[in-house]
C-alpha cells in the first residue's frame, strides 16, 4: 500500500496547487488558467521542486493524467459547440487556420536561418512555431462564458484546420531532415486521411446523432448516456492520433457530435465535475515543464525574448489577417485566441532534440517560448474579450 | 502526440471493456463488478493480452488511474455513510475486525506450516490471508442501493479496524521475518498512530464539518464544495498511507466528513460522473492481473482451492461470529462483505516475493486466492441481499 503514498501526495499537492493558483489569479482579475499554469511552475522542478523533472516525463502517470484533463477539456468545450455554427464560419476558419500556420513557418524559418542554421535544420525549428494548442484558448473561451461568440466559433474551427496542416509540415520537415525525398503521395494519403477523418467523424456524426439520439436512452442497462459518450470521446481521441492529429481534436470533435442529442444539456452538466477534478492536472504540469534553469543567462533571455514575439506577432498576424472579415477588433481577438503553442511545440522541439537537429539551448528556448505564449494569451485574451463589455470574468463554473 | 497514441488506445479498451462486462453481468443477474473484474482479466495478459503485464504493474499509469478510481469510489461511500451511524453498530464492527483477523491469520498460518514453511515465514503467508478489500464489497453494497442497511454499516465499521490490525500484523511479520525482535515500543506507537488518525479525523472532522458547512459555500472563487471536498478526499488518503493505512481509508473517512455538512446532496451527486469514468479501472485492472498460466497444473489449482476455501471460510467465520448479536443471516452478510482480499493480499504477497519468502508459485496461488475472492463475494453477496427481498438489482446509478 505504501507503493502509492508517494503518487498520492503529488496528485495533492498539484490539485492543491491549482486551487490557490486559480484563486490568487481570480483576485488579480487574471483568468484562473494563467494562476494553475504560475502555480504549476511553481510546485514544478525550477522552483520548489515538490514535482520531479522524471515525474513529467511523457508517459508518466502525472502526464497521462494531464493528457486526460485536456481530452476531457476539449469535449467539453465541443459539447459548446454546434456543427451548424462553425459552417457559419468556415471560411474565415480556413483562411485564419492557413495563414496562421503559413506566417509562423516563414518568420520561424528566417529566424532560425539568421541564427545559422541550414535551410533544411530552419524549417524544421520553423514548424516548433506552428501548432496553435487549442486547450489554453478553448479554457479562456469557457471560463469567460463566450464559447457561443462568432470569435469563439472561428478560433475553434481554425484549431482543427490549423491541426491538419500543422502535422502535414511536420511530416515534410522530417522527411526532409532524414534526408529523404518529399513523397508526395503519401503526403496526399496523410492529408486525405486527416481531412477525411474530421469531415466523416464530424459532418456524419453529427447526422447519426442527430437523428439517433435515442440510443443514449438505456434505462435497463448500467450504463448511462455520460458513459457512452466519454466512451466515443476517448475512441475518437485515440483515432485521431492515428490519423496523425492531436488527440484533443477526436475530443472536440466527440463533443461536437453529443451536442447534437437531445442529452447535450445533461452531458455538460455531468461533464463538470470531471473537468474540475482533471483538468487542473493538464495545466499544473504544463507550467511543471517550464525549465527556467536553461534560460539563465543574458543571451538565452534575449534569443527567448525574440523567439516569442516572433511567434506571437507572426501567429497574432495570420490569424487577425484570416478573420478580417468578421471587423478589426473580432480579428485581434481571433489572432490572440490563436497564439498558445503549449505542448505541441513542445513535442515538435523534443522531436528536434532527439534528431539531433536543436542543442540544448534551442530546445529549452522553444519550450519557454511555447509556454510563455499559453502563460500570456489568457490574460490579453480576457481584456480583449472583457472590453467589449458583454462578458463578466465570473467562476469558471459556479454551478458545480 | 504520438507518444499519446498507446496510452488513450489501452484507456480505450479497458473503459469499453468495462461497459461491456457490466452489461453482461448484468443481464445475468450478476453485479455488474464481476462483470467488469470479469473483462479485465479477459483483455489482461492471461487471455487477450491487449493490456501488457508491464502496463498494469504499480506505479504506471493505469495503476495510478485504478487507485485514483478506488479512492473514489470509498469516498462516494463514505458520502453514504454517517458518522452516528457507525457508532451505533461500534461494538459488533470492533468484533467482526478482530475476530475476522485473527481467524485468517491462524487459518493461513496453519496451512503454510502444514506445506512445510518453517513458522515465521508461515506467519508472513499468513499475514496475506488478512486483510480485507473494502473496495468490492462497497461497490456491490453501492449497486444494490443498501449502504444505509445495518450489515453495511457493520462491514465499513469494520474495514476501518480490519486495515489497522492488518497493517499491524505486517509490521510484525516482517520484522520477525527481517530476524529483527519485537519492538513493542514501536509497535504500540504505530498502533496509535494509526488509531489516533481514524479518531481524530474522523470524529473531529465531523464535527468540524457539521458546524461549518458554511465554509464549503465560496460563490466568489473558483472552486466549490466540490473541489474543496476532492481536495480534502487526496489529502486525506495521502495522510492515511503515511499511518500505513490504505489510502482508501482516508478516502472513506473524507467522505464520511463530507456526508455532515448540508451540500451533501449535491457533493453526492457530482462525484457520479467522476465515479463512472474512474472506477472501472480499478475493477478492470484488479481483473487483469489475474495470471491464469502460472495456475496451469493440477497440483497448483488443488493448493489454490484449498488456499482460497481456507481463506473464505476463516474469514466468513470471523465476521459471522463478530457480528452474531445481529441474527444469524445478517451475520451471513457481514461474514461475506469481509472476505474479498482484492489488492490487499496482492500487496502482502509481493513483499514476500520481494523477501524471498515465498516461491513464483505461491505467489501466484496467493495472488489467485485474493482475487478470486472478489470475484466470488460479489454474486454471493448480491444473492444474499436480494433473498431478503428488500432490494431490486437496479442499474448502479440510473441517475447517471
Amino acid at each position: 500500500m505504501h507503493h502509492a503514498s508517494d503518487i498520492l501526495l503529488t496528485i495533492f499537492i498539484i490539485f492543491i496547487a491549482a486551487q490557490v493558483g486559480a484563486e490568487i489569479a481570480q483576485r488579480l482579475r487574471l483568468p484562473a488558467v494563467v494562476g494553475e499554469i504560475a502555480a504549476g511552475c511553481m510546485v514544478g522542478p525550477s522552483l520548489l521542486g515538490w514535482l520531479t523533472p522524471g515525474q513529467i516525463l511523457p508517459g508518466t502517470p502525472l502526464d497521462v493524467l494531464a493528457e486526460i484533463g485536456v481530452v476531457l477539456l476539449l469535449f467539453s468545450v465541443g459539447l459548446e459547440t454546434r456543427l451548424e455554427d462553425l459552417k457559419k464560419v468556415g471560411k474565415s476558419a480556413v483562411l485564419v487556420g492557413v495563414l496562421g500556420v503559413l506566417l509562423p513557418f516563414a518568420a520561424g524559418a528566417l529566424w532560425a536561418h539568421g541564427e545559422g542554421f541550414a535551410w533544411v535544420k530552419s524549417l524544421f525549428v520553423a514548424a516548433a512555431f506552428v501548432a496553435t494548442s487549442a486547450g489554453i484558448t478553448a479554457r479562456v473561451l469557457q471560463e469567460l462564458g463566450v464559447l457561443q461568440r462568432t470569435e469563439s466559433r472561428v478560433i475553434l474551427g481554425a484549431a482543427v484546420i490549423d491541426d491538419i496542416l500543422a502535422m502535414l509540415l511536420l511530416g515534410v520537415v522530417s522527411s526532409l531532415q532524414g534526408g529523404g525525398s518529399l513523397d508526395m503521395h503519401s503526403l496526399l494519403l496523410t492529408l486525405g486521411g486527416a481531412i477525411g477523418f474530421v469531415a466523416i467523424i464530424g459532418w456524419g456524426g453529427a447526422q447519426v446523432m442527430r437523428r439517433r439520439s435515442n440510443w443514449l436512452d438505456a434505462p435497463a442497462s448500467p450504463h448511462s448516456a455520460l458513459t457512452l459518450v466519454l466512451a466515443l470521446c476517448l475512441g475518437l481521441a485515440w483515432l485521431s492520433t492515428r490519423f496523425g492529429l492531436a488527440a484533443i481534436i477526436g475530443a472536440f470533435l466527440a463533443g461536437m457530435i453529443a451536442s447534437e442529442t437531445r442529452q447535450r444539456d445533461e452531458l455538460e452538466h455531468k461533464t463538470l465535475p470531471l473537468l474540475s477534478f482533471l483538468t487542473p492536472f493538464f495545466f499544473v504540469i504544463t507550467g511543471a515543464k517550464i525549465n527556467l534553469a536553461e534560460l539563465a543567462s543574458t543571451h538565452a533571455l534575449l534569443a527567448l525574448l525574440v523567439v516569442t514575439v516572433i511567434a506571437i506577432l507572426s501567429k497574432l498576424l495570420g490569424g487577425f489577417l484570416g478573420a478580417l472579415s468578421l471587423g478589426r477588433r473580432s480579428a485581434t481577438i481571433v489572432g490572440f485566441g490563436m497564439v498558445p503553442r503549449g505542448e505541441v511545440g513542445v513535442v515538435i522541439a523534443s522531436l528536434g532534440l532527439t534528431a539531433g537537429v536543436f542543442s540544448e539551448q534551442i530546445y529549452a528556448i522553444i519550450v519557454a517560448m511555447s509556454l510563455l505564449t499559453a502563460m500570456i494569451t489568457p490574460p490579453v485574451l480576457a481584456w480583449l474579450l472583457r472590453e467589449r463589455g458583454d462578458t463578466t470574468m465570473a467562476a469558471p463554473d459556479p454551478d458545480i
